[in-house]
């Protein structure tokens, strides 16, 4: 088939690990006798410096007239205390709600032969397997209002965790339908012994989990499900949350395999095309230097081959590339174990190109 | 000194913890010549049972002519489908906003000799000591709206995420002086690049800090910090953060140390009694089984003697007692090594007198 993707390297490390991941595209598009189209476009810091804002019109177009977004990673000191608006992350921000895209999805897996680099024991991380489904236009991300009041000469700041039915009722459905690919087990979190948004997620839940009798749902509160990730997050199949809760636990969840640099992730629109990324940051120190893991970006393009244009034997194809040069024991520094040498960024392309 | 202590078991293993705190508070009383009167009063499931509500009347009154109060902990299966102003949490939220329990303090601490019961690599925890102030009172726990609404049609939950800028002063503040007293380092967690009421929460921050020239200012974003807790928790000494972030960031703190059994808290009042009581919850699957550990509770009792009696030299003794405890070997099973034999509730707090 003929797909046409946006690039957006963005800020750092952000460039040179979306161009191993545009190499590793290219080499499936020769195998397999695709057409990509590649079309560049700024964002978040890069954007901010070239057109003074951290998503321009242009890129948002490029976008839109496109099957699917591979993201690098936006961010860096240089704008950090730039006013709200032009700060790299808006781009991001702006993007999601633009783009309509509601689902966050973060797969952590359990790699044998990284087992050194975790901060978990062996045997509490073994086996790990875990999607987060994180909502990631609604909540208190975007919900109004959201500013400073100035009431009875009192100073205030106040932002409002807001959901829709249906915004809720989305989410949620994805989840289980993932689920049902998966380990069909569905965990979905939330604070429902304190937020009235978290008794309606709960309800809601409840009601999507009748057509999903082959799913297990089990609810759980955020603040158990911060210990359960660290504790036992064998446990998990699919996690769905709220945004701010998405936040923080996907975060936490990328630290437990210690992998890091290996993790991709997807953002699913509700109505256009979705928007592949890596999990990791820009990392400003160590940009430029050819150091970068480019394995989560493309695995994020792995998962575009699969979720976006159904190229599933071409996404298992890059798959095991990736699992077979780990084997080998190719590392990039953020990887290595001590005292073993590390590759460059092009290296680890090269030999997952090689595969 | 004379003491008047108000002890509120609450439910499940809450019973047996706090007998054995007040035992081990009943010690120093004849030790060191004090007075302490314990008052009793209900709280959680075991209010709603006996007076049809979460925090009786009386209790409140028995907790506000005391000078500090012990609580158990609350909560069990038989409550969990009890509509939300019947269920004991409602209790624990209730007595905090009477009795203006703006500050938790959650130490963590590294114990040499539990390191198998965690589930972090030993060169992850060692020396691990921090501290986290949670913001008790304000933010999404309290703000208003918080409900139902049907807004053309379509049907919406809100909750309000408000802060005052006296709230924030003060529990950063009281975090600023607890810094002082220890390795003088304050890591303050918002989420500045996306909440208005965190952007508020780093200005007020960076006030106050100016009062304290001794102590270390850091800015972390919620989601890396819940990364570094378990990257490097080592990196820590005063974590201070709002309402829910805090909620989530303690939990996963308290696993990192494997002595969930063995955390204390302490809530300080803003303007009468402090309120003490273990992190764990109620446990009612091993409840009146004599098998809790009874040392969190008993921790709790000596941050009252030190926080609300400024009792130094007593919380250093029941402290100390438990130290020699455990390097003794003494476990309950939450905490016992496989293989193990595991002291029962009673027996622990028979030792612990006994040093
Ligand atoms: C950069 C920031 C606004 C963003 C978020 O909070 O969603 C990031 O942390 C993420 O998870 O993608
Ligand atoms: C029981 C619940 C309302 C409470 C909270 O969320 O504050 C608990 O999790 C805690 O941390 O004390």
């Amino acid at each position: 088939g003929s797909y046409r993707i946006a690039v957006l390297p963005g800020d750092g490390i952000g460039n040179e690990v979306t161009r191993g991941a545009i190499e590793i595209l290219k080499t499936i598009e020769t195998r397999f006798g695709h057409q990509f189209a590649f079309e560049f476009g700024l964002i978040g810091g890069a954007a901010i410096d070239q057109k003074g804002t951290p998503l321009p019109d242009e890129t948002l177009a490029i976008c839109r007239e496109s099957d699917a977004v591979l993201l690098g990673a936006v961010g860096g000191p240089k704008w950090d205390r730039n006013p709200a608006h032009l700060r790299p992350e808006k781009g991001l921000l702006q993007i999601r709600k633009e783009m309509n895209l509601f689902a966050n999805l973060r797969p952590v897996k359990f790699y044998d032969s990284l087992t050194d680099s975790s901060p978990l024991k062996k045997e509490v991380i073994q086996g790990v397997d875990l999607l987060i489904v994180r909502e990631l236009t609604g909540g208190l991300y975007f919900g109004k209002p959201s500013g400073r009041i100035v009431e009875n000469g009192e100073e205030k700041a106040v932002d409002t965790l807001l959901y829709k039915k249906e915004e809720i009722q989305r989410i949620v459905k994805t989840a289980f339908e993932l689920a049902r690919k998966r380990k069909k087990k569905v965990t979905s979190v939330d604070k429902a012994n304190v937020l009235e948004s978290s008794r309606m997620w709960r309800e809601i839940t409840e009601e999507i989990a009748q057509d999903f009798p082959d799913v297990t749902l089990e609810h759980m509160l955020v603040d158990n499900a911060a210990m359960q990730l660290i504790r036992s997050p064998q446990q998990f199949d699919v996690i769905v949350t709220e945004n701010m809760f998405g936040d923080i636990l996907s975060d936490e969840a990328s630290m437990l395999t210690g992998s890091l640099g290996m993790l991709p992730s997807a953002s699913l629109s509700a109505s256009g095309p979705s928007l592949y990324e890596p999990v990791h940051g820009s990392a400003p120190d160590i940009a430029g230097q050819n150091k970068a893991n480019p394995i989560a970006a493309i695995l994020s393009a792995a998962m575009m081959l699969r979720l976006s244009f159904g190229l599933a034997k071409e996404a298992d194809a890059v798959e095991k590339a990736v699992q077979q040069v780990l084997a080998a024991g190719l590392r990039t520094a953020d990887i290595a174990q001590k005292g073993h040498r590390a590759v460059s960024t092009e290296e680890m392309v090269n030999e997952i190109k090689a595969v």
